[in-house]
């Protein structure tokens, strides 16, 4: 059986909590939260600790703490040559304490509190100080996941800023969509259904087959209408950034 | 039995050809096509016209034409009092001729070639100029579609408005993280699990519940780092508008 235990309380400290859980191939050892009454997720309560000395050796200890804190929390863990994880999308492999075997454990997915996760369709991306650990790491991940990556520390980083772009970057698109729309009186759920298809088409398409609407179409007139409708300062900004965005890339072709 | 002719060749209208012909309580009379060759849908020859003067007398006449294209095609219907329909997200009601009864029937949707559309899940947003003709429209959409909302032409354009940021400026991100991937020899594979369920939170959370990310946590060294990461000029002014734009929201609380 393999052992793990989890160092952090936050979002994805949690979800990774719950899918550990639901295995039986492996065994979530301790959860360390400096704050016990944070985890909020199904776990037995002895198994929560908020003293490093109580830590077990395990197979790996994964630390799903904040990027700042990640070498800090690292260097409190007090043992030697320990497989230790953290799982970060901007962090180097080298800010982990060098006295464990360094590894990264990165579930590429956005997790907030209240939406549950299917786990087995989360890409996790894998990378080893020691090419010996590897082993163990890709056999842990492909107990919770179909979908396992090898990603050095360098690709990880231009991945997260990826990320940055079509999550969070879109959610918030989506939120100035919802204010235009509580600002007339239309019920968001309307987009819902385009927002869905939107992201579906990439099922078949490309960005650049998908792309429609005024800027592809170069549409000056509808482009200039939407500007002059619009008073919020940052969405004016935005929506010319990224008609220029589009049209520029339109040329590139 | 419901009759209906489009006037178009164009992506909204090869797509609403194909669902009108798919039902069996209507009959679709006519298609308009100045280049009979541009109707690749599947479809009768000889419902295809490009004269005006063949076009014949039915319940509905769908233009679904380019924007600046509208008013000047409704001029040469060769009819009076005929229920005429334009399908454009920003155009208003009254550009159409006034010869004819005016309506729009605007489909709420991204529609590409070679992507099938299940029309039944497509919002389809309604205005008549007389309230008597809103019942055959409405009657019509329901044919196709489930969600019927009734809409006017200045919600309609806050409406496009904000479609445009959830579909149109949402796809640009996902081929800026697209391009990113392929500088750096990333799979953008990888990157579509985390694209579904940022759209798929909606369902249960509102965007501003979902948002997570470097901006949202104020996190200023990975907002600078990934700046600094990011070459292309365009790319970087939208990463700095987008960030501030997270930001000031999450003042507004």
């Amino acid at each position: 059986m393999i052992t793990i235990s989890i160092i952090g309380s936050g979002n994805v400290a949690q979800h990774l909590i719950s899918a550990f859980e639901k295995s039986n191939e492996l065994q979530l050892v301790q959860v360390f939260s400096r704050d016990k009454s944070k985890i909020t997720t199904q776990i037995e309560p002895e198994k929560i600790i908020n003293n490093y000395k109580d830590l077990q050796k395990v197979d790996l200890i994964i630390i799903a703490v904040s990027d700042h804190a990640i070498s800090e929390v690292s260097g409190k863990i007090p043992f030697q040559n320990q497989l230790v994880a953290h799982t970060s999308g901007s962090i180097s492999i080298d800010d982990l304490d060098a006295k464990n075997r360094k590894s990264v454990f990165y579930p590429l997915q956005t997790f907030s509190k209240n939406k549950d996760i299917n786990f087995s369709e989360v890409p996790i991306c894998l990378e080893v100080q020691n090419n010996s650990d590897f082993e163990i790491l890709e056999k842990i991940a492909k107990i919770i996941s179909n979908k396992i990556y090898k990603i050095n520390s360098s690709q990880r980083k231009s991945l997260h800023v990826s990320a940055v772009f079509v999550c969070n970057f879109v959610n918030h698109l989506y939120q100035i969509g919802n204010e235009i729309c509580e600002q007339n009186f239309i019920d968001f759920e309307i987009l819902k259904p385009l927002i869905l298809e939107t992201a579906k088409k990439l099922e078949t398409l490309t960005p650049k087959e998908a792309q429609t609407g005024p800027a592809k179409r170069q549409d000056t007139e509808t482009i200039n209408a939407h500007i002059a409708f619009l008073s919020d300062q940052n969405q004016k900004e935005i929506y010319k950034i990224l008609t220029k965005s589009i049209i520029d890339n339109g040329k590139k072709l």
